[in-house]
């Protein structure tokens, strides 16, 4: 049980050093524990090459520690200065049509760069001795965003010598590699490893195994690049948590792999931004205006979590309009309120608030903060003095359980899917997305597990669509008496080579749960869909299946193809098709009261999340809603049955 | 009088070698006769620069040959390998922002490079030696669909230099060059060929005159670079037909001119394909979603023909989903069927469906064949089994005779629409399209010639819209005492040096033929059109034509501009706009009646071929069709006057 | 008191020598005064390095000048020759990916490339020592259309040399512009100006502060560019009105600057090509497609008329269809006309038609002129013809009066709006030009003025939306007392360094006016809108502000908020968001009315413009319109109070 915590990210060197003590002091005053800081900051740590200048932050520290306040100290490398740039020009990330990118902005580097490497260990190394062992610092995040602004992939002369060593590494000979990518297609073998170039700028669609393995490279860059970092300040910061803060809606690099480095995985909400930047429906998009996706955030609480083993934080929240979305519409009054409960639901430690003042120069002078620019508090700061405040009066303190419900994520199915979607609106995030928005249409709450073996054990329910070539080890890791299985569509549609199942997709290892094999792939324009026998109807993406002998069809398509497979004991599932909400929420709320839970039918704007005895439920439409119904049996600490927009209720099984 | 062939494209190198005899003896079983190999395996026959293997393709051939299959050997110039590239990286064609393209698809060469060319004739020779007079190897490909992926125009220095010489070479003196192009235009004056560019990243567009040349001469380079090969071919395969596979859809050098140098001209047809790429109406895409648009098909069949002189082949035709396209639907039951007589009927001597088996790996492998990846036999086995029976049965062969009707296609005048529109959603091929829409739905067959002097001989009704620049000997070579003539909208807008005729459009020649003068253009968005007096509309070009004394106007616009004219004897006609589908099958009805042809009113679903006494009938549609109307006189070789989905008729004048 | 005048372009260099005096004659019987030429004849006056060839430039002047003609004679810098670019390639633009321009068009100049200045200054001292002094050369018009086709911009070696010579001289100190643009922000700091790298190709969003100054630079080089040829021609032709032609919905550089060194500012009026370019709503792009914005042209003509400090020409009139639009429409019958008298109505001196006879070849051959390419006299000569006659028949003058009524304009608040449009629809041209058309729709006539102190003096209602950042000197200049004063929304909104002002928006100086603060920007996407609380709504852009004491709110939103408010007074006012157009109209109108202006509800087709005693009705629409209501005390010259489509009133004030 751990009480809820609120944070907020803090930049001392914007700011003239005579305001610090009243700002450590406001901070305080809104309840908030944790300061994040440093994050940018290498232009004044070093502003000339070899010149350390840590005095500044060593004050700033003192400052802030004076009020009680918890440091989270950022490293410096996501913005290296113009000196360094200057000095190795070839550390600078290189895009898709081989133009370096220049110095300007931030996440200039290629994260294949040797020399760039070194030149972080150096700061990150100097910083962590000086800090290390400082009491007021108890967590450590490494760079900022990683991949941020389509930094993960750099088609640099040190990605092309990397990529190189790497592949050699893994298939030792290029016989091997061409056998693996099928290069005996096109003529495009390979005599020697140094014949390999980065996939970019050819005529047309390069292989595919190609491009999947340099996103692999391309990854393991960023595991390799935050190691570097996380080793150096474990050595000299024993005890403290190392962090990083991800983003929302990326996947271009494994975070389950970065996230196997660190003791919390955190994530940067910014509910109304995202919504202008995602594929919502215009009718969705009116009606969440305000407030976000009702699903999104939760859906990126629920994954961060699973990355970091059960810890996660919110590093950055959004307090108010920002600045980078094509629109930034200012939340509905309560909003910032709700986003914080979602978090704290969701299991997050800490939710900490993105920014304290608002810059009133550079990039970002358009992002709200707890404080205006001139200082005046901000409808944020109140709302963090209001959440802090009803923390403490209602005594709330949170359990870590685990959900019933595993949705397996994947990163390398979402490369895939990106490398060859087959049909233009196809995204493995929207698949996974439309998955978590059925179940929680069943009032359902979900952990998202990694497609690791034994990663599912212990779920009643387990569902796994889209999910391009999980191991074998996976499949066998999978109980079919103890838990209700859901596959497809897409799910084995391919090898970890990225070629088509020897026996067809889904593959042997699920062939032996269920026994079926995908023939044909219907590909689906926006304007057409494939209706259902009984109401409903698929779009995008709709396989032509053929069924083993025992192998049930439960459900078919108005031209008679089956489109839900179940094995004969009505264990392992796959459905053949890309299904619409309503249709998805129905089938796999069948199979959850099949595994033995509980559902509830949840209105359009309200969600619901258990914690152990704790249930969460929230309200993000525009109008007020009683959610009497899903609160039987509880006894409410925060709100009442009636939720208002942005109405929030905090509630306690009563046994 | 030939019977109707069926084929499949095969890459013996892509399996292992105990699996070919069953391939064959599969292939035969199925009723093929042809089958192409070859064209992509260039690694495969020199892993080392210098080494030919060809033992394995000796033995592919020996296997095929052994169950009777008759061999179209492809040359493997589309896909020089990786050492190649590296060895001479000048070869690599550049893309309109001066970027050299990269290995790691195909088609990455520059039709321009010299040394290239020169790899390109070593190997042509060298396989042509070695196969040249092997009997089972009846044909020869050259290279594969030249200019796809956009790679006919390339901008490198071998363009560079080679436009320096061809433009010396026409024009022979910069004066001359200047005064062609109108370079005092804007001060782009020359002062020696060594001066002039290729017309790529200015400032804003350059003289449509350079562009328009630099078009041709590309256009040229792939008309040397394949007779290239042929030449070799010639000297070492007497007999053999030499082919080369094009494309749908596709303008971007001059097919008639490469044909001269071939037997056949074949293409590759995608219906489905296509219809996700084209300019089709939503409700067109819909409509057909799952057997392509009804007159595509025919309107490639009949332009590769016309290429031809008379022979055609389908290389590829689309099997099942395709991998290429932004969606990818599954082909209606019947739909295969449907395309493979659609070819037949239209005369071609062969259709090849592409490919034998779908291929696990690498970037094809979502694309459907006659065996899925793991040789269970897939619905396209079974279409070609059963097409072949029903020739056979049927006893069906074919006579190649003219239609009475010319479509006059021009490349030309495909490169003068795209470099200059004037009006957006202008373009040559939708405007020829809608021709031949409006001549089909008639009940007319149509043959689509060159716009050569002579080659409209003959025909009772010669239709020639858009044709932007026709020569005087064209134009002399018409004969209105004996044929209905009908030009415009655009045709003779253009000198050959693309500029205005000195006399207005449509020029000198015509005007002589029919007095006219196009004195200004109406080009319209596409929310606006020009209503015509007796219903209908103009949309997209609209031109204001004054008549000479003797020239009547046959119908005008709603506001009084005439818009369709004749000479006195009503033999020439001119259009002077973009009609309406309705409007204009109403016109060219009638015009094909005053030309002494019969006509049909054809069911919007419904299209019609006639093949001197044989008639051939099929219904692209979701619903069946009552066809007896248009088969009066006619009795039924294959099927019946009432025409399910995807339904053909063959049928035989009744004496 | 001035007679209107009539001009033309002209390219003798185009035509037989032999041609000339008949289109001289025809020019003059046209009723023309004024023939521009020369601006693209560079490499026909120097076709080799240093071997000038004016004798035909003499030869076409005088026989011009034969027929009373007066000459504009135009420097040929914007079409440097080929020789000169090989010569000299680093002169050569550079685009936003770093790649040079190409020559094959034109202006493939860098603005600023020393050497290619010193090319220019030779070429212009040369051809104003021959002519300046020339009895029938007039005018001088330096280059041709400044900024066209996207050329403000260089990133080249030269720009990036020249800026950071200008940061240097504007900054004195790298700390000093490490302050101004806070390079603390993501360690952007530079240690000297050599580190200041060109805003472009970074990761994301570079300073806005470093865009901004990148823009002011960029300005500043085409000011002096033009500067240096103002300088030289004023040397030798003392007496002529130098000019220069600027273009419609252009604002990469600062106009009224470049206009200080001229004597008119003259601009090119295409009203259909903008049309189709601009973001008009569906509905009105249908309506006027044949005739133009209602409001385009008479804004343009009212800013150049700013900039020229009174004196403004139409140098290049649209004739007919042109060609560089993506579509091209024919001009209604009697636009020609309308747009020209249009002109006159708002102080044009001279209006001049582009082109004289429509060349045949390269680039421009589409677009029409007052002669079809074989001389046929075309329907702009007959309107022009017509239009003379009925100014000499009238015997109109038209005097040279200010408008009661000023519209700031500032080109840096256009660049902010470019920077940090922060709402993905937002324009600051399109928020003035909804403001233009909302002081329009009340009957009244506007000046547009500079954001310079003073600039506003005299005038009974001053606006000024949208401007980012007003200097203090400007606000002072303001006479509350004597002046109705509009402001917002986002005036003020930044400091000149681009910051957000110590006090909030929108800053010290004008919360000296009206006491409010901005706290908030809720920036909508084109879905929503906030609904005012007396009908209504606000749109794009919505402000959230606090009034201070004795602030008056005077109106709200549906939601409470204020978005009007007024200081006690009553007479500075603020509006905190962009209102659709009726909002604006009656919020204008009232504010017209309490400022002492009279007003009038006009016909949604209906324009007026007054000058001194005179009032010009237009009527844009497609149906006639009865005028009286607006023509009551006045008498007509030409036209009556019933408006045919395209129908022109000229009328005079009943005494």
């Amino acid at each position: 049980m751990t009480t809820p915590l609120l944070g907020v990210c803090y930049y001392p060197e914007h700011w003239p050093e005579e305001r610090w003590a009243w700002d450590a002091q406001k901070m305080r005053e809104a309840g908030l524990s944790h300061v994040r800081i440093g994050e940018f900051a290498w232009s004044r740590l070093e502003a000339e090459p070899g010149h350390y200048t840590f005095d500044w932050l060593d004050r700033a520290i003192e400052t802030l520690a004076a009020q009680g306040l918890k440091i989270v100290l950022g490293t410096p490398t996501a913005t290296p200065p113009k000196w360094l740039v200057d000095a190795m020009p070839s550390m600078l990330g290189v895009d898709a049509f081989g133009r370096p990118r220049t110095f300007g902005s931030r996440r200039h580097y290629c994260f294949s760069h040797q020399g760039y490497r070194r030149e972080c260990a150096r700061i990150v190394e100097v910083l962590a001795r000086r800090y290390g062992s400082h009491p007021a610092v108890v967590a450590w995040q490494t760079d900022n965003e990683y991949g941020c602004h389509d930094t993960v992939e750099s088609y640099s002369e040190a990605a092309r010598h990397g990529f190189r060593e790497w592949l050699q590494q893994k298939y030792q000979s290029p016989e091997a590699l061409n056998r693996a990518w099928g290069n005996v297609f096109w003529s495009m073998e390979y005599r020697s490893f140094e014949e390999v170039d980065l996939p970019f700028l050819a005529v047309t669609e390069t292989n595919p195994s190609h491009r999947l393995d340099f996103q692999r490279y391309s990854s393991d860059q960023v595991v390799s690049f935050n190691r570097l970092q996380t080793d150096i300040i474990r050595r000299h910061a024993p005890g403290r948590d190392v962090v990083h803060n991800f983003m929302g809606w990326f996947t271009a690099f494994d975070h389950f792999a970065v996230s196997d480095d660190l003791d919390v995985a955190t994530w940067d909400s910014y509910p109304i931004g995202f919504l202008d930047r995602d594929a919502n429906s215009p009718e969705r998009r009116a009606r969440y205006m305000r407030v976000g996706d009702p699903d999104a955030q939760a859906f990126h609480h629920d994954l961060y979590r699973g990355c970091g083993h059960g810890r996660m934080w919110v590093m950055e929240q959004q307090p108010g309009p920002v600045n980078w979305a094509p629109h930034n519409p200012a939340p509905a009054p309560g909003a910032v309120r709700l986003w914080t409960w979602e978090a704290f639901a969701a299991g997050a430690e800490l939710v900490s608030y993105f920014r304290w003042r608002q810059a009133p120069f550079a990039q970002e002078q358009m992002h709200e903060a707890l404080l205006l620019p001139d200082s005046t508090l901000n409808e944020a700061w109140y709302a963090a003095r209001d959440i802090a405040a009803e923390i403490a009066d209602a005594g709330i303190t949170l359990p870590q359980v685990r959900a019933d419900v595993a949705l397996v994520f994947d990163y390398e199915a979402a490369w895939a899917g990106q490398i060859q979607p087959q049909a233009q609106s196809y995204t493995y995030l929207g698949l996974m997305m439309d998955s978590y928005r059925a179940l929680r249409a069943n009032g359902l709450s979900v952990d998202i597990v990694p497609a690791r073996a034994g990663a599912a054990d212990g779920y009643s329910l387990v569902v796994a669509p889209g999910l391009s070539a999980p191991t074998d080890a996976l499949i066998a890791s999978l109980k079919p008496d103890e838990q209700i299985i859901v596959l497809g569509p897409r799910t084995g549609a391919k090898t970890a080579d990225f070629a088509i199942p020897a026996t067809l997709p889904p593959g042997a290892a699920i062939q032996s749960l269920i026994d079926i094999k995908v023939r044909r792939i219907d590909s689906l324009p926006e304007h057409a869909s494939v209706p259902l026998a009984d109401g409903g109807a698929l779009s995008v993406w709709r396989e032509f299946i053929v069924p083993g002998a025992g192998t049930q069809v439960l459900a078919r398509t108005a031209d008679g193809e089956g489109w839900h497979f179940t094995d004969a004991d009505g264990r392992v599932h796959y459905l053949g098709g890309w299904a619409d909400g309503a249709t998805l929420a129905a089938t796999l709320g069948d199979l959850a009261r099949a595994a033995g839970l509980d559902t509830l039918t949840m209105h359009r704007d309200l969600r619901l999340r258990d914690l152990g005895e704790m249930r969460f439920v929230f309200n993000h439409g525009p109008e007020t809603v009683d959610a009497a119904a899903v609160l039987e049996g509880y006894e409410t600490l925060i709100g009442g049955a009636l939720l208002a927009p942005c109405g929030v209720v905090v509630a306690q099984r009563v046994i």
